[in-house]
């Protein structure tokens, strides 16, 4: 691995640079690929903001998302520096992955644990919350301003990253880069209301039919819900409207774990686990062929709901 | 209004101690309570903790919280100083207001505006987001220690206050003070997931009658809903238990104020008001004989609840 120092000596000896971040982006990876950008832009280099997909609406409130150049639209370019941000393996590029074997210098910042070393220069720090920690520390190395744009791109980054400050990731000194950010002149609850109060009337009738489907094991530590497809049709919800449900189901006391099923297709059911703070859910989802993180993880079964929903739970169960 | 170095040279003098905070305490009255009580047993002062309602269960895993004398226990003691924090009314003290006609020193520390100087000694702050805030210089002042325990009390009503760091209030100053607890050696975690995944499950009850009930106006900028008593009596819900959900209503996309209407007692009902970034809610309120902030006020009206309705929601549109 190479030192902070090191990459931003990289970073000034170049002069087209193309930043990107992973597959399905995120507030983490869009807010630092634009904040870094945006402090490279200052140094005079000549900057292309990139994503493998598109940016989710929820972050369409900021300008210079619409600057990013998506898919495989940032291939046609010629660059010298390839800068790589929040992506733990080269497959979280998608479609920009054979930028890697294009004869540049390739830089790798993030802040998951693993191999991480895929690229010439690689910086790898998983005591940071989210990788605009480190794209803040390293635009400090390179004595460009934290700008109140770059102020409200980092922002987002770690506000996402720490589920606002509430996560096990969160440290004395990310609260104190966000006491930094608010400083620059952001307007933060601008920010916030986009992040977290702007949400369309359909996810709040989602979230009652939850509500009212919930069923609780008599243990009281496996809670699960479900939608069908019928009910999401009749309401005109998208997929991206149940996002976040299953968090509600696992804050009930004594919960564990949190089990959702959503009809993809008359049938077919994406089933997704969460646990609090101790069983391994992404074991739980391997058992149906599935897989995740520890806390979230999720598969898809086909069958009848009643059946898949006891097959399930009892598996749950037992994980207590 | 007197200094906070003023207030602090009062409680320097005082012996026999009791502080309290309001009516249906919260987050930041208790922990601002418990903080500074802490602080002042450490000067080897005699400390009544007092609270006028019961300490909200939601708080119970903070084993201070059990040192609280409740309702009107704490008159029978005798006191040379009675600290009321986070009150902006003496009303606001409910079963303990009878304290302010005995002979003793009255300290008053809050955040909220308002007249706000009914004591001897005053100190009111409203650029503070929480007095848990005000509370935190007032021990520094007093050069007490800011101890684990203290710590997390404070980090308690910081975070409750703010919304985790999420509303306006919130400044630099703010996000500072928490990272200084959180290097006191708190586990910020452990709070967290006891503030905001441990929900009795009846909340989520009450949240999915809330979400059945709720309305929005035709040009999608006001949106209510409401809980009666029966509806509370026939899930066992109590009071505490309907709090927070008033901010599900204001996350609605295009919702400026959102409005929650619960029963009291038959046919009386308090009213609270929440806005998202531009009207002050605290008029509003005080068009009904209300009040508190900007952004979260209320007041209680007595009446046919759909007169009461039709009432708030046309005074609420006026301010659109």
């Amino acid at each position: 691995m190479n030192s902070l120092t090191e990459i931003a000596g990289v970073l000034r000896n170049s002069r087209k640079v193309i930043l990107c971040g992973h597959v399905m982006p995120d507030g983490d990876c869009l807010g630092s690929v634009a904040a870094l950008g945006a402090a490279l832009e200052q140094m005079g280099k000549d900057v292309t903001l990139a994503s493998p997909d598109p940016v989710p609406e929820i972050y369409g409130f900021l300008p210079v998302m619409g600057k990013f150049l998506i898919g495989e639209k940032p291939l046609s370019g010629e660059y010298d520096t390839f800068i790589i941000l929040d992506c733990s393996v080269p497959e979280r590029l998608g479609k920009l992955k054979s930028l890697l074997e294009r004869d540049m210098v390739f830089v790798n910042i993030d802040h998951h644990k693993g191999p991480g070393d895929f690229a010439g220069y690689n910086y790898i720090d998983d005591s940071a919350a989210a990788t605009g920690e480190i794209v803040m520390d390293l635009i400090d190395l390179l004595n460009a301003g934290i700008t109140g744009d770059i102020a409200v791109s980092l922002y987002v980054a770690l506000s996402t990253d720490t589920g606002s400050f509430q996560y096990e990731n969160t440290t004395p000194g990310t609260l104190k880069k966000a006491a930094r950010l608010m400083e620059a002149g952001i307007h933060s609850t601008w920010i916030n209301i986009n992040l977290y109060e702007e949400r369309p009337l359909v996810i709040l009738r989602v979230m009652e039919k939850a509500l009212e489907n919930m069923e609780i094991s008599p243990c009281g530590k496996v809670a699960w819900t479900s939608i069908d497809k019928s009910t999401l049709n009749s309401m005109a919800a998208r997929d991206e409207h149940t996002d976040g449900l299953i968090n509600i189901v696992r804050t009930i006391k004594g919960v564990e774990i949190a089990i959702f099923f959503r009809e993809i297709t008359s049938g077919k059911f994406k089933v997704s686990f969460r646990s609090k703070s101790r069983v391994d859910v992404r074991l739980l989802a391997g058992k149906f062929g599935g897989g995740g993180h520890v806390r979230a993880s999720g598969c898809v079964l086909e069958g009848d709901v009643d059946g898949i929903k006891k097959m399930v739970v009892a598996a749950a169960l037992k994980e207590i």
